[in-house]
């Protein structure tokens, strides 16, 4: 599976966070909800598990896994870290870098993405406003994410609460790069939100709370892709 | 298992780091090892690979597993960090905390000593010197281990190197804390090294180059083991 | 101005944070009136203000200053880290270490005691609760000082709301030093907090809003120093 | 003192970091040097010493003071933080951000430059490479330095072992910040290494050890003015 391509259809990458709901076995069983209904539907998705059940779901699901964080440190004497090395072992197809739960440094930015290619991850790197995106995607990671801070969690959807803050990242990001694939996320909760994103001009989406913590994510997803779906017919 | 009771036989704790030879399928085998030799020697092993290892070691081979770290939080929107339960749910048995190559706040060893007591994983708090290390022993975790960073990786054993460093911690965290089991490490490479480290009053060892780098980890781990037997013949 | 014998009168120091009430002249004026009302009430005072207006204030007014931190660095290559060298060329006479808007790594914790006695700075070390505060006493700095992270700021005195934190403290921290001067904080407001510590064991005292921003900061200093007083008399 | 525009003439700042050289008296001593240097040459200069010597230089010697980092926290309960009003209110004209000894997270850089666009401060924010530099420049700082960390403290300057690198990271900046002003450092120690940067389009230079650690800092002073003005000759 290739993820690299902006003109490609949309990605939907689901974060498990540490949420209880998306732990070990749980994490497992909804890894395969995730990616069944992907088949199903035809659109692009993947998952970001902790790093211990990274291996798990690889082996056994199948469908691209990302890390939710790795530290800019090869292989080595760095007790305690996660390598690219460690989750690309484990099955990893990429990872998250800079989540705002996980912020770091702009230098260990850009050492995390040139491990992640050297390994052979795709990167996306979050950032929570147009500027910062911005200067994320001169590094040149695959993709970049932005979520506004104050909207995560909330079920009020950036696409619908802040447009504004895709289209002016949409258009920032592709002064300063052409290829890169821009994600958004917070506040998504139904196939409505990710309609307006991709009119926007996303490509992809960030989602947690509204898939992992929804009283039925199977049916959620299914939306999500459903609207994917939607805006492909009607962008032909 | 039951690591507890600092009256048991020694325990050896075999850190992984992020080392290449002890990542992925290397963890794996590695690990096997480790266990065989505890088993044909009666010696307590346990190891400590990276995040992404822990549930295949836990779940193929049998033997305790330690996460290398974990951070001080509890389940929820916590993207990028390891908690107590993630590493729980993996199948570990403990946990290493404030390891030289990944120190951590006081607080934070505090925090984390509590969240791995409710999760039921035993922890092993690292420290560079005397002072911290009853400090650390101070909050109640299961084991302290200290661990001069002037003597990892080097080969030159703290416990033939720097002997009064041993018998002045075990003096010091005695006052503090009665039952605490009380580690070294740093430069350990022979079965003399353990011999001499268990008699100035250590119960335990925490060692990494001197085990997974070494040309015939096996024999290294053969050689360790049978000095904590010819230990503990001698004392009876 | 010795501050170190623990059966000496209690030690009142004011926390400027960095409160703009409490920035460039303001830090200054309001260090005089703290220095002021000290000598008027024969009180031990100390202000701990930001770093850039240590100088300033230890020039000019001569009422002891301690830093709010210090990085566990000597003299080199550390741009943008405060040494303890620096402050003491200020003119500091102490550093906190560890309070709860800047806590830190254990091994800092013990390499800046180190460094300040090296440098002669005398140290407070804070920490949120009676466990991590024995630890502190453990490594032997000048003071601790315990403050309860959920009663900072509120006005709800940490002596009155949670009389045991104090007490509680006070016998675990003597287990492990007999010697060290014992502070304590969060939420007091009121000359009775002061007295309702003081009897719990209390021997200082570590102050930010309760002054800083109050309405009238000379009026409640005045009202802590007479009540220190007031529990010298009732003591003799 | 306007440093804002691309076209003026170069900028020589000094960096103090926390060399004993340079702390305390010493730094008073220093920056008036350095003053009476740029005066003398006609040649823009700023010195950036340690938080507690901001306010004495900037009242007493009237040279351009940067400080060394800020925290990106507004006034309020930030103990042991250090803001930009504090650096403000005490005098200084600007502040580095991200030193390579003093990294800070991609978000924080982006905070910090608009509480310091908010408070009047200048910023400087310095990178290790071309990536992220430019990434920085996106950011909308006054100015960026380019210092490659291999070369720091050598006395091997960057505009002669690795001149590559100022053409790149020229050309990669103005692609996306067409009036940001580019210093460079690492390595200077002569007025040679100043001409040669200047030819590959640096606009200035963070400057630390080849001036602060020098047996004779005016005389190195001299000297990297002087080829500032013989380059300013050359140009016309």
């Amino acid at each position: 599976m290739t993820l690299h391509h902006p003109d490609l259809e949309p990605l939907i990458l689901v974060n498990f966070k540490t949420y209880s709901e998306a732990t070990g076995k749980k994490a497992l069983a909804l890894a395969r909800k995730i990616f069944e209904i992907g088949n199903q539907t035809g659109v692009k998705v993947a998952v970001a598990p902790q790093f211990c059940d990274i291996s798990q779901i690889a082996i056994e699901v199948g469908v691209p896994v990302f890390a939710q964080h790795i530290d800019a440190f090869g292989p080595g004497a760095y007790t305690g870290h996660v390598t690219a090395d460690s989750v690309k072992a484990a099955g990893a197809t990429g990872t998250l870098l800079n989540h705002s739960e996980r912020t770091i440094k702009l230098a260990d930015i850009n050492s995390a993405i040139i491990r992640s290619r050297d390994s052979g991850l795709l990167t996306v790197v979050c950032a929570a406003n147009v500027d910062a995106t911005a200067a994320a995607a001169v590094m040149m990671p695959d993709m970049v994410a932005i979520e506004p801070p104050e909207l995560i969690g909330t079920g009020r959807a950036v696409s619908k609460e802040r447009p504004e803050i895709i289209s002016n990242a949409v258009r920032k990001i592709r002064k300063v790069n052409e290829d890169i694939r821009i994600l958004c996320g917070a506040g998504i909760t139904t196939g409505d939100d990710i309609y307006a994103a991709l009119k926007l001009g996303a490509q992809g989406f960030l989602i947690a709370s509204g898939v992992v913590r929804a009283p039925d994510p199977a049916r959620v997803m299914c939306d999500f892709c459903e609207a994917a779906n939607r805006f492909a017919e009607a962008s032909k």
